[in-house]
């Protein structure tokens, strides 16, 4: 293993949960924690005061630092963990030099809002950062379970999967288990698309359909998403891009993995998801201005639906389901009628 | 519409749920039930008093008849709703006379025990039942559903799609959709199959395995199951042996349909599901004999582990899932290490 020293970007609930899996194996975290406040209490009682409460924190391995160039400057792998709503408010304290070289391991699950592109497009286009640089963190995993240690499976991708194979050697432990792949943009994607998929589920249980029908439609939205992310070519971008073509390259992604399906199910299914209570009050009537205000904050898969949907007509692939979550959301369709719609192209 | 009379071999949930799609559907019924405690209580009081007992039948269109004969004599249509375990003892009583010509369509969730076939096997070898007039009924759909007409999908599968879609067109209502496909081995496989995964995702929950683990699990599960259909080349030899090769017949199905992945999904997620409290039980230590005499009854899984596993040493699809549950089930490995070898294999 090379070596890497690690910081982590972020000091919510998953942000968290990653740097107690670091430690926990040994290795040493610079983590940026913006709150003086909350850094002293960290450092004194060995855990998050806020989030993840309950995961314990070996503070012996941790240089817990408020600036975030300092983290950027003492490590070579930098792991993003911030929800996407803040990632361009945090990137703007980042000289852009101390990017130079380092490895950019995304655990952000959602587009970057404003342009609206995938964070590696971001980072590419305002801080120069390669793609072979560029690395993505994804679950199925519910920061609580990695907290009690439950056994999660954690996927990294990278279009040189033998360093993101490096890289998840410092996560793997008793309690994770890793996976690489090289589908760097497809897995974003997914991870994107799940949000809306939850969203819809939760319109659908709010306007009282049952499990018969929720595991239609839950399995209908994941051959959609496979559909998207076959037609968007994902893989071949990327090697189009980088002439590194080899046997694995030329397949398709197995969309049955963790990573796609595995994570569009614990998604859909926990009636913790964000995105399933928002949608589940959609369903039973709320505006999505109230739904707001009363979850008083924002669920990913209602600016994910917008997003994906201009995405998609680029791409042309066909997704009524997500089309549909859209045009509830934000064109003011009737949540009755927008799942008659659905009702008829599920199979 | 052809027209068909329709006769109902059960009584049990399944079958009265059945029963009532149809007559709500104003569709007349010959219906089988056996017990004449049971006939008088169901034409007196107008609901099942033992199973399903919520659902309101109209009696004006049943002709409930004790003997199964005389079912088969009034109908074209034989719809076979018994559990799997019960069938052979059921048919036992058929005059084999009576079958000709008679389209049967199996809801039959299972496997014949005892020679450990699929129905239209055995329907063949023993009653002379040609598979052009053979039918299989598939859900996801939990009976209890149905009797609360929240809406749920049926599909119809048949060798000639267009008398399954005829006849799925009796049961489509308000609450009822219908799809339809030529896959009629594949998707009795796929309702075995799923139960075999069910009853380990049973397993690992009383394993005390978490929700990020069983999304894995059930994803990966999903995947061993399209292999396994796959490499059958189930459709293959339903072409093949009946020269009906068209356009369509040359794809493989989409298995993320609703009677593949939707019914995986709604069995193993339904804490109701008696494989995944069979397996939950195994999970926790009872051993096989113990959760049988406790449950009072055998989970289709257990049964079905084993006959897949022996099927498989034919087809050679890779199957390391249920390979492991049939193990833990029928070769005394205990859970745990059972598990461990599986927490490998997932992706």
């Amino acid at each position: 293993m090379a070596g890497y020293k690690f910081g982590v970007v972020g000091s919510g609930s998953w942000a968290t949960a990653l740097v107690k899996i670091l430690t926990d194996n040994g290795h040493r975290v610079n983590w940026w924690v913006r709150n003086e406040k909350q850094q002293d209490y960290i450092k004194q009682r060995r855990h998050n005061p806020q989030y993840l409460s309950n995961a314990y924190l070996n503070v012996q391995l941790l240089n817990i630092v408020s600036n975030a160039n300092e983290v950027l400057q003492l490590s070579d792998v930098i792991v993003l963990a911030v929800p996407s709503a803040f990632i361009c408010e945090v990137l703007k304290q980042v000289n852009k030099k101390e990017l130079a070289g380092k490895k950019i391991v995304s655990a952000i699950k959602g587009i970057v809002p404003g342009p609206d592109v995938l964070l590696n497009d971001y980072l590419a286009e305002n801080y120069g950062v390669e793609l072979q640089n560029y690395f993505a963190l994804l679950g199925p995993c519910h920061a609580e379970e990695v907290a009690a240690e439950k056994l999660s499976y954690l996927t990294f991708s990278g279009i040189d999967e033998d360093i993101a194979e490096n890289i998840s050697g410092y996560f793997k432990s008793s309690y994770i288990n890793t996976v690489t792949n090289q589908d760097i943009l497809g897995v974003q994607y997914a991870a994107v698309l799940k949000n809306i998929y939850a969203l819809g589920a939760g319109i659908a249980h709010g306007l009282e359909y049952g499990d018969n029908f929720l595991s239609v439609y839950i399995a209908n939205s994941a051959d959609e998403m496979a559909g998207f992310l076959r037609k968007a070519g994902i893989q071949h971008i990327v090697v189009g891009e980088h002439q590194q073509q080899t046997e694995s390259n030329k397949r398709d992604p197995n969309y049955a993995a963790s990573v796609y399906l595995g994570d569009l199910l614990v998604t859909c299914y926990s009636p913790y998801s964000r995105n399933r209570t928002f949608g589940n009050m959609i369903g039973k009537g709320y505006t999505v201005q109230s739904a707001q205000l009363e979850m008083n904050m924002v669920a990913e898969g209602y600016n994910a639906a917008k997003c994906i949907y201009h995405i998609n007509n680029k791409i042309g692939a066909e997704m009524p389901i997500a089309s549909i979550v859209y045009r509830i959301l934000w064109e003011k369709m009737s949540p009755v009628e927008g799942f008659e719609e659905i009702e008829k192209v599920l199979i």
